[in-house]
């Protein structure tokens, strides 16, 4: 294979195009074998390998800096930047990471994960160089280092993406964004962004019609100068009509494109002809996602992130490898369902998404309530101030967006929502420990994020069952509610809805030694140490705490007067999350006697690895919290 | 008095244009008037006099909704809409809020104060419009209503505006943009879409040529079917290329102007022209910031917001009433002339504003390193990504921004810069109660929003020597760091700066019956605390934080070992703030005898007021602080 050979992208740039042509294709064959293994996100990076090969015969990485915009589709990127061996590892614990991650190469020019940070990170960088030429001698090496965004036509919608595009164009920084329009992000993608980009893949008609006005405008008999005047100037100026990216250089980039993604040939020649160009470039490439792969290129929404599956039979129709027989759905279905329930008999529900209309499971309340729905695109600020303008009319807007990318709406959920006391429903996806997708998006800062802003009313359940169940109280509450839940399966027995009442938990188990409060899906957990707790003749009281804010204040001092020792679990950075709640709660009533011990995540970023050896790291698991409140106990 | 007369906007429609006028005329003296004695924001109002009168003549408030975007803009609209006894209270505790309020009044249609969320909330407001007018019967009130968002030029920079725009330009809901053009933020703009606007300013020899172009088209003699329908299509096109606003068109809104945002006939034409108009509609209105008072005209900047003043001398240099004797300065201020300081020695420092190079007092330091200084305007979120690019090239950028709008970057500081371990230095301005402002600007959550996240470093100086000490610190630290600093002035003593170390508190003065662990600004209110507690023969000692993480662990565990109760002060939310990372520590530690009283903000949103009575109210003045003390140790 021509991949073993390539030990770093010097190697690339002694092949042939039929060679680079063939090394795609070995790329696709790894990639589809390795997600079908590993899982991970199939789609975008096949989509990007003919780009990837052509940046990187281009340019001279690490020297020159490639940063891809989410990063999920840098797995041609990292196999061609000596990982090849490495790529086995993919996601795994210990292994390779999904994403770029500057530890992990030079040639990682800058993280990503999340969404339209790769314009601002370039232009930084951009800046950089530049400072650091101007002050060092004419030889530094910065001052040739090429810097080049790659960020997909979804990623564009969002209001970071807008705003770095903003400041380089003021800035007249030499920097390269690629637009990679694929017209998708995760789901198809929306915004007027959207529909500007596909007028101009369209705008074959304009180009037409620019030679054509030219040889009108020519032809003019050129009676004196006005005319004449006005022909080049109509000239001049129609250039800038007729360049189908018109936005962008309103935005003070020169506009290059669409070109076709998946031609090598074409790329190399396009990227060696503007690398010299002065200024923000931005180069409108065409790509198919999921390119290669059958499946992948008939769906490549259900492709864009996937678990294991089989590359021949593709995934199934339940999103796993093969149908499981046991009657436990994910979370978001759960909620996807449930929400649409509820939205049956009440007509003031409305969904909101960011982008995720699968990802959340509102997938079947779009299907069923298509204008009382709302993908709002990448653009997470927006769809909190948004959600908040249909709460002021009096409707219950529900917003589902994952925990780790709702932190982008931080501010807009205490100044637009909790300020104002207007009822906005969160619905927070992938709370917790979410797994091989790694630091950058666990959900282990919204206990800490949330629970401190005045208004709120959070929760967190123990199953489906009860997330049903709080989902109809947090719609009914007549204030900001926001609901926690993790990423995975839960069972739902179909049993009524328990009942729900604000800032009251539950006692699961009664116990006399030890009392564990748990929340969220940590409840499960904490039954399992319990039991385990009981083979050791020590008898836990098992608490279902629901409620991070307001916090059961009544349970709290029962519990305080009766045990003497108390174990909080959660899975949260401990700082400010939920067992900080509860120390302070029991400090401020002066339960000072009471030994509490916070179990969750300690004072650092969580990595990437399956979310059972994590839980096990972090002692999150039963014969964590077991060993936790033995040890607590001597 | 016209605008005696003036209860609800009903009023205002009885009047002429000339009466318009007048009542223009009375507003502004009113504005200046009373800003001079109560402080606010003058030039931003003063603008907007016309088009608030032209508005509210128009529509029918409070049906129709008219948001205000940051709304320190909303004096005019304030008095017309039956507030102009209570303009006397403006700011001042209990009485008006400086900002648009739901709770304050039914035409307040949404609360402002942080820039950009006027078109999300807008297009909220309109989407929640149409889904219940569907639902209800043909007569619903609803289905008539009108929706205008007035959004400034400078917070058309922030990514929410764009997400916002795109978001509306899809959806194509009935909705009046009014792009309020006085080419400024609070400073003067910045970016490539600041750029675009000033060449449509300038774009009258486009209409010119426009006209100029139809008819030399018309003149083209029809030679047969193509060449007149080239011609159409030109003619059609062209609409789009020289209407100035192809941005707006692109973004799927129809764009209007640009107009004279002082003639309020030719506004009153035009709204009522536009009002009708299906889909989104973006009119382009140009103002003059300040416009009416001599001194504001000139310096817009200095008149954005302001304290009192005299209106006949206007601001004295040092931006306050009277020149004051004593030597101190604010906050801001030493932070700019000892960055300054730091960067002549350390050619690695740059340094980042977001539209705030005044407020945060970077122009001494724009002044003398301007190739090292960025405005990137409001985009607080590129801010910090943007930072994250230069410190990954090497340098060390310092981003000031105010506590409150670092809110919008939570993400940006997780994803971009900490879980990288990026060394980006945070000067955090306006920590705590910031005071007249009110609740969308107190900055009374930073250190529970920052403290949970890895790898910062967090902290918080008691006075201005100090604060030039850490700064020295953080610049200094190859790792994120923070520093938090009140809206105030302290005295600065010119003295060598304090050494300050990682993780080290200090003990300012010894006790032995109780501990003050104190962060910011409060240690000296907890001096003052100590003083009079030894009036009643009660010996506290006084302990400076410093560090709000990592916190002083050694520290924290001689005071546990030697006193039984513990008092934390804090100026933010009590939730997962400094006091309960104290708490954290000493139950982590063992420590469970020891009694610990937090003080700070409880869990609600603080109104607006003077500094002074806020902290008395919260009992976070010496008096507070005194008599919690006394009933701590009962």
């Amino acid at each position: 294979m021509i991949i073993e050979k390539i030990n770093s992208p010097l190697d690339l740039k002694k092949l042939t195009f039929e060679e680079l042509t063939h090394l795609a294709e070995e790329l696709r064959v790894l990639i589809i074998e390795r997600v079908s293994l590993n899982g991970g996100h199939l789609a975008s990076s096949l989509g990007v390998v003919e780009m990837t090969i052509a940046l990187h015969y281009v340019l001279n990485s690490p020297e020159d800096k490639i940063i891809w915009d989410v990063g999920h589709q840098s797995y041609p990127h990292k196999l061609l930047t000596g990982r090849f061996k490495a790529f086995e590892t993919l996601r795994q614990f210990g292994g390779m990471s999904g994403f770029p991650k500057m530890s992990e190469s030079l040639h990682d020019a800058f993280g990503t994960g999340h969404s339209s940070t790769s314009i601002s990170a370039a232009l930084g960088l951009a800046a950089g160089r530049d400072i650091i030429s101007s002050q060092s001698s004419g030889t530094s090496k910065f001052k040739m280092q090429k810097i080049v965004a790659v960020i997909g036509d979804g990623a564009l919608t969002s209001g970071l993406a807008f705003e770095g595009l903003n400041h380089a164009g003021h800035l007249k920084k030499d920097l390269i964004v690629i637009l990679n329009d694929n017209e998708m992000s995760i789901s198809p993608n929306v915004g007027a962004m959207s529909n500007y980009l596909s007028k101009v893949l369209t705008g074959t008609f304009f180009k037409r019609f620019r030679k054509e006005t030219k040889a009108l405008l020519e032809g003019i008999p050129k009676i004196g100068g006005t005319v004449t005047k006005i022909a080049e100037k109509a000239e001049g100026s129609l250039k800038g009509f007729f360049t189908p990216g018109g936005l962008f250089e309103d935005l003070g980039f020169n506009y290059l494109g669409p070109i076709d993604g998946h031609d090598i040939p074409l790329l190399v020649e396009t990227l060696q002809n503007i690398l010299d160009v002065t200024g923000p470039v931005l180069i409108h490439v065409v790509t198919k996602k999921g390119k290669g792969y059958k499946f992948s290129e008939e769906d490549p929404c259900i492709y864009h992130g996937t678990g294991p599956f089989d590359t021949g039979l593709g995934l199934q129709p339940n999103g796993s490898k093969v149908s499981e027989e046991c009657p436990s759905i994910t979370y978001s279905e759960i909620f996807g369902n449930a929400l649409t329930e509820l939205a049956d008999s009440d007509s003031r529900i409305v969904a909101i998404t960011a982008a995720m209309k699968e990802g959340t499971g509102l997938n079947v309340f779009a299907d069923k309530f298509p204008d009382r729905f709302y993908d709002v695109g990448i653009a997470e600020p927006h769809a909190v101030t948004f959600a908040a303008g249909l709460a002021a009319q009096g409707l219950r807007p529900v917003i589902a967006i994952y925990s780790t990318f709702l932190q982008r709406s931080y501010d807009e959920i205490i100044h637009d929502v909790c300020l104002q006391n207007l009822p906005v429903v969160f619905a927070i996806d992938r709370g917790g420990i979410v797994g091989e997708d790694g630091p950058t998006h666990q959900g282990l800062f919204d206990l800490s994020y949330l629970r401190h802003i005045p208004n709120l009313t959070f929760m967190s359940p123990k199953d489906g069952d009860e997330f049903r169940a709080m989902l109809e109280f947090a719609v009914a509450l007549n204030a900001p509610c926001a609901i926690r839940y993790p990423r995975g399966k839960s069972s739902i027995t179909g049993n009524p809805l328990t009942s729900i009442e604000q800032g009251r938990a539950e006692i699961l188990s009664e116990g006399s030694d030890i009392a564990i409060i748990a929340i969220g899906n940590t409840v499960k957990t904490a039954l399992g140490a319990a039991a385990l707790l009981k083979n050791d003749d020590i008898s836990a009281c098992v608490v279902n705490a629901r409620f991070v804010k307001p916090i059961d204040k009544n349970m709290l001092s029962s519990l305080a007067l009766k045990f003497k020792k108390i174990i909080t679990v959660e899975e949260n950075i401990i700082a400010g999350g939920f067992g900080s709640a509860v120390l302070e709660y029991l400090n401020a009533s002066g339960f000072s006697d009471v030994k509490v011990k916070l179990l969750g995540i300690p004072d650092e970023f969580v990595e990437h690895g399956a979310q059972k050896i994590l839980r096990k790291k972090y002692g999150l698991d039963e014969e964590g919290i077991y060993k936790a409140a033995k040890s607590f106990l001597v």
